[in-house]
């Protein structure tokens, strides 16, 4: 039989590899409790219907959709969000506000496979729901800021907008939700060009063109600048405000650099307000982004609640610290082998590594029934610390043989000593 | 619009029980670092032809099967072992051995939904390829042992058999490897009669028959009385002193109590060797179980090499520490509410907020905007330990009021002393 390969689109992740994922999972995880956040597990597999509901189209049509046993239209989650809004009109309905809530695990959307990108990856998320306050935005800003300081990232920037300013002036302009939405998407790509060519009007795209202009390197300039801009019209220029006041809280609060990008959007249907994105200057991709959204938890038949969340990529997270040479999660501890000098003496020997394991030691024992010689040659090319040896004549005296296998010394140990002396 | 739903057979994790189940995981992944086991993250969606290869009938007509939008036949996992061994053939073939491979994560099965059992559900997963010995055999048993016993879960019994014993004597009389597995699945459920059925002479059913009547209370004698059954059974027979080898290793080792089941087979077709269920005396489903599986590989185009391996139910864990009151995974340390007295103070408490976490204290921050008393009212309700109230006349004193709420006391604290103070 030839040997199986993973689906296209699909990696096994190994070594440091694996390490890096479930430490940087780790922290998000910390943060999370750091932050009150509570961690809840949604299933991977829902109804198609929840998922496509505010997904938007490209997500729409990327997604892994199939029929189950029993016929049910389901689909493999693109995002955390839907899933979250879920639970917040149903099983949550009546939790006290405001509700914090974690989530990591994987997502789907059938991309084209490319570095850094495959078809299943990762995400943490958090929600923070029942606020429409600036300080809501502010904190998911925040924290994002304070989980990429956590995994020891340097140089993160953030790129925030206000999808209030966008739709504004698109309603003012009489674009329907549906061309706005679409807009939006082609902006998110940063295809402007493609996009101004949706806008219904020659008068629509030039206010949008010009909009795109009013970007300066201060973040406060910027807004003043759009305040001005959008003075005219309600919904923009109050939204312009809200976004003054996030970007208060969030510059005070010592967080890294921020760019107020004026024609700034993002692909998910469902943002209402302020939208934000966080990158490293090593990679061109956003390590992480939310928004608000705070007509979502309605629109899925709850009750009218205001609602900010954000999504990190634990793959790209993983690509920065790498470009970054950070390793995280890697394994800390001394490595031991625990080999008996014959087979009398395995029962021995296996609870000798039971106890040193009890201590927090690393220990592998040997299974290969190899000659002692072998196994000690490979366990030092496997870079193993130490390796225990258990023989009749130091088991006599309650003791072992205790190898250092990088400096080639040993010396007898008493049990009781060992895993003091290994730990040291 | 309505409500959304979970899909039937999905469910979310929520409070407690996402907490025990993460608090589970963690446990596994700490026992896979002391006993030397390598995390390995393999992706959920699989081929179809991987997955069916030799899971079984019964598991086949279970999964969860689609095609992609590239038209290929995949399926999301219903166990770990087919996706380790395609890693071990592949990617890891030149590691090497004994290799000690480590998965958590999810797997599918389309079973009909009841207490426990899920569609989705939740499993940990070792493997230790690459050695034919009783010991390490004897490794997967006693981490098993060792897993349960550091969630505190007590009683624990292990079940223990060998699919040797049962292939030497089906194959002396001539059963084909088809029937040999179907008379294997209804016998891991327990239905022996239908299981004996399948058997194509009488001879053969009466040989099973008596196997079963074996058993006694002591292993090591159930064990010899099976030796002396097939002693003229020469695959059979060097099963069964296989048996008693793993089990003079095991009882050795202080494993919890040991039976021996003549008749104990597993549903799935790849164990050629020992196996083993672990239970708790409250569940009468099996919380793990594993065995040897010497042929997978060879089978999947590796090298020959010889495997052992187990998975843990964390569903079936987390139901059993429920049964026995054990609570894994919870939150510790105290919880804080930071609030501002007005928003002129809103920059200083998201400050004083962000210090706290900095030294381990979990800090909610008032986002709701309400009237102190009423976010106070509200923080008491739900158990917050202090609440750190930040206003003009405490921060000209570089210091904060800190309140605790179950005792009604608020005192003035220097921000510099406010988390150890709090953390004391």
């Amino acid at each position: 039989m030839p040997t199986f390969q993973t689906v296209r689109g699909m990696r096994d992740l190994l070594g440091e590899e694996a390490q890096a994922f479930t430490g940087i999972i780790g922290k998000a995880r910390e943060t999370a409790l750091l932050y009150g956040y509570r961690e809840v597990i949604t299933p991977i597999v829902e109804s198609f219907e929840l998922l496509s509901a505010k997904a938007g189209e490209e997500i729409r049509q990327r997604m892994f959709i199939f029929k189950d046993l029993g016929d049910r239209n389901v689909a493999l989650r693109p995002e955390f969000t839907a899933s979250i809004a879920r639970l917040a009109t149903t099983a949550l309905k009546n939790e006290p506000k405001p509700l914090r809530l974690f989530s990591a695990g994987n997502v789907y959307r059938y991309d084209e496979p490319q570095r850094g990108r495959y078809r299943e990856f990762w995400q943490s998320n958090f929600e923070l729901m029942g606020s429409n306050r600036p300080e809501a935005d502010a904190e998911i800003v925040l924290l994002t800021a304070n989980f990429m300081k956590s995994l020891g990232l340097h140089g993160c920037a953030f790129k925030i907008g206000h999808m209030g300013i966008l739709r504004g002036i698109l309603s003012q302009e009489n674009v329907d939700e549906k061309t706005q939405n679409a807009i939006f998407q082609r902006m998110d790509k940063k295809e402007f060009e493609e996009a101004f060519k949706l806008a219904p009007t020659e008068r629509c795209r030039r206010i949008l063109k010009e909009l795109l202009k009013l970007k300066s390197d201060d973040c406060f300039e910027t807004v003043e600048k759009i305040k001005n801009y959008v003075a005219d019209n309600t919904m923009a220029k109050s939204a312009a405000e809200n976004l003054s006041d996030i970007l208060q809280l969030v510059v005070k609060s010592n967080c890294p650099v921020l760019v107020v990008e004026p024609a700034f959007a993002r692909g998910l249907e469902y943002y209402t307000g302020m939208i934000f994105e966080v990158y490293v200057p090593e990679l061109d991709i956003a390590l992480g982004g939310g928004g608000r959204y705070d007509r979502l938890i309605e629109l899925f038949g709850g009750e009218p609640t205001p609602a900010v969340g954000c999504a990190h990529g634990i793959d790209r997270i993983a690509l920065a610290l790498q470009a970054q040479k950070i390793v995280v999660g890697a394994e800390h501890g001394k490595r031991v082998l625990v080999l008996a000098v014959n087979d009398a003496f395995k029962v021995e020997a296996l609870k000798i590594a039971e106890t040193l394991r009890q201590s927090g030691v690393t220990v592998e024992f040997e299974v290969m029934g190899r000659k002692m010689t072998k196994a000690l040659e490979d366990a030092d090319r496997r870079k193993v610390d130490y390796a225990v040896i258990v023989g009749e004549r130091e088991l006599k005296k309650d003791a072992v043989m205790l190898r250092n296998l990088a400096k080639r010394e040993q010396t007898v140990v008493p049990i009781k000593e060992l895993a003091e002396k290994i730990n040291r």
